[in-house]
């Protein structure tokens, strides 16, 4: 690893390279994390909505390399044992996303493990740092999967060295879009400590992501995914009003979205429908979340390779300007 | 100036800078766009929806020094005219942004003049190579000002490397969000020859903005912008539907984002409400566009300052990582 790739970011949790694995709910597993924590970076298990049965197979799926895990926060507010069996495993960092934070944080930290708290908002960030999150992740709207709306979310560029300076000299997390080494590149020279990446990592080929999902990431551009409710309702998750979840434009998405009062009245239908779909891998119906550095990811890769080519890339666009 | 700032963009423009002016309607004209050019970058004087006059008022602005223009391209169809003032005045290079360059991107390229052409997605950068633009602007929706909707939008961090690579070898400016020179730096790495910058030459001294409005800008944080419709709608602006504007939330829009059909409905007295607060500078009412930059900007200064600082700046971010 070269210098350049020591930061804040990688010293407070002890890793070589300024990579994270976002914690992608049942597709960033435990052999993911581990794949991406072998390579130099951390590797975060994503809870997403599953149970302690999962995680526990996910931290034996991990073996004995460290890795750390991520949650939705309001669904840990929902069964937050969830949190005691994950510490117990001792995890090298905890994830806390889309939600009040408080009532985890203080635990997570005795416990010895990172908090990394990810926010969307130059505000979101200084009540991350008043928590006393040691990582802020710096989420844009770009990401895939679920964020701030684009109605009034931010978009990472300007969004990163605006919580930087905000919450200096807690190392920032660049996240949303990011999906090859140029934008590694970016988030440095933006003032970030390193990346949190999601997209790229569901096409690797650890990750638990559909092998229909992972070829349609390969093969799509970021000019077709859309901001969107329509996944949670027709799942009949509840998330928050303010956050809506960035997917592929499919067949779903073309005939549902914007007419969301029509497919809550046609949920009794949709709903097994769409079940179907998904248990059946058919990627017309059902989602998969992607951000916007979909142009960027060709082919489905090993994890390790994800990382290394990241940082190869990295060190030529700075190389190359520098 | 050091050579890392000599790029595709600078020399096929033949400016030592790596930054344009954004051709801001009513707010960059002449003096502002001749010192940006004085400073080494280029400036662009912004029709918006001025008539022929007023283009030929603000090349006497500029006097001696060389700038360029750039037009709405669905308003220049309805009064084309204004294309043969500009031309006749020798520009450095023609803008055109938003709607069909197809009428005008011949006659643009004959001039003499660089035709620079603004997309919002990598569809769109490739109509643009093809139409023989000389420079391709990928706008992010973070970008203050009119650009697409963030519904279905692209973010311009993952939108500079896929823009680069689509119309590789035609230079990319990136603009959108960026307001100091960290964020030139990051357009740098991402492949970009340079930036196009708005907001933070809208409050620049020599900027046409009200006084008030650069105020408003040195103050607020990014966290309060909103991409809506509703100045238009006020000022009967009659904007093609894929378009919004970013601006900062005040008490108009407040009061009527999200309910466009009521303000459509009270647009009798609306209207002159709006166009009276707008003559008086009462930003409270008048629409002060401004991107997702804003945390970034902290006080008016003179074009030929920011565009120093902005390479300054991007010189010690990109020595810090590099």
């Amino acid at each position: 690893m070269t210098r350049r790739f020591r930061t804040a970011m990688t010293e407070r949790l002890g890793i070589e390279a300024p990579v994270i694995l976002a914690p992608m709910g049942g597709v960033a597993g435990g052999a993911l994390a581990a794949a991406v924590t072998r390579a130099g970076g951390l590797g975060l298990i994503g809870v997403g909505y599953a149970k302690e049965d999962w995680i526990e197979q996910q931290f034996d799926a991990a073996g004995n390399t460290p890795v750390g895990i991520g949650f939705i926060t309001w669904d840990l507010a929902r069964a937050p044992a969830r949190l005691d069996v994950a510490l117990s495993r001792k995890p090298r960092a905890v994830m806390l996303s889309f939600g009040d934070a408080s009532p985890f944080a203080d635990r997570i930290k005795k416990s010895g493990a990172a908090l990394i708290m990810q926010v969307q908002s130059l505000a979101g960030a200084k009540q991350a740092a008043a928590l006393g999150a040691d990582i802020v992740v710096a989420q844009g709207i770009e990401a895939g999967g679920h964020g701030a709306d684009p109605g009034d979310g931010r978009s990472l560029l300007p969004l990163v060295p605006a919580v930087v300076d905000g919450v200096r000299p807690i190392p920032v997390a660049a996240a949303g879009g990011i999906a090859d080494g140029r934008g590694l590149a970016a988030a440095l020279v933006l003032g970030a400590g390193g990346v949190l990446v999601g997209t790229r990592f569901y096409a690797a080929t650890e990750s638990l992501g559909h092998a229909n999902a992972k070829r349609r990431i390969a093969e799509a551009s970021a000019d077709a995914t859309v901001r969107t409710r329509i996944f949670d309702t027709a799942r009949a998750i509840d998330w928050p009003d303010e956050y809506t979840g960035r997917a592929l434009v499919n067949d779903f998405a073309r005939q549902w979205h914007g007419r969301e009062p029509a497919l809550q009245s046609a949920i009794e239908t949709e709903k097994p429908r769409y079940l179907a779909a998904a248990a059946a891998g058919d990627t017309d119906t059902m989602v998969v979340w992607a951000g916007q550095g979909l142009d960027l990811i060709q082919e489905v890769l090993p994890a390790g390779e994800i990382v290394s080519r990241l940082l190869t890339e990295a060190d030529r666009a700075l190389s190359g300007v520098g």
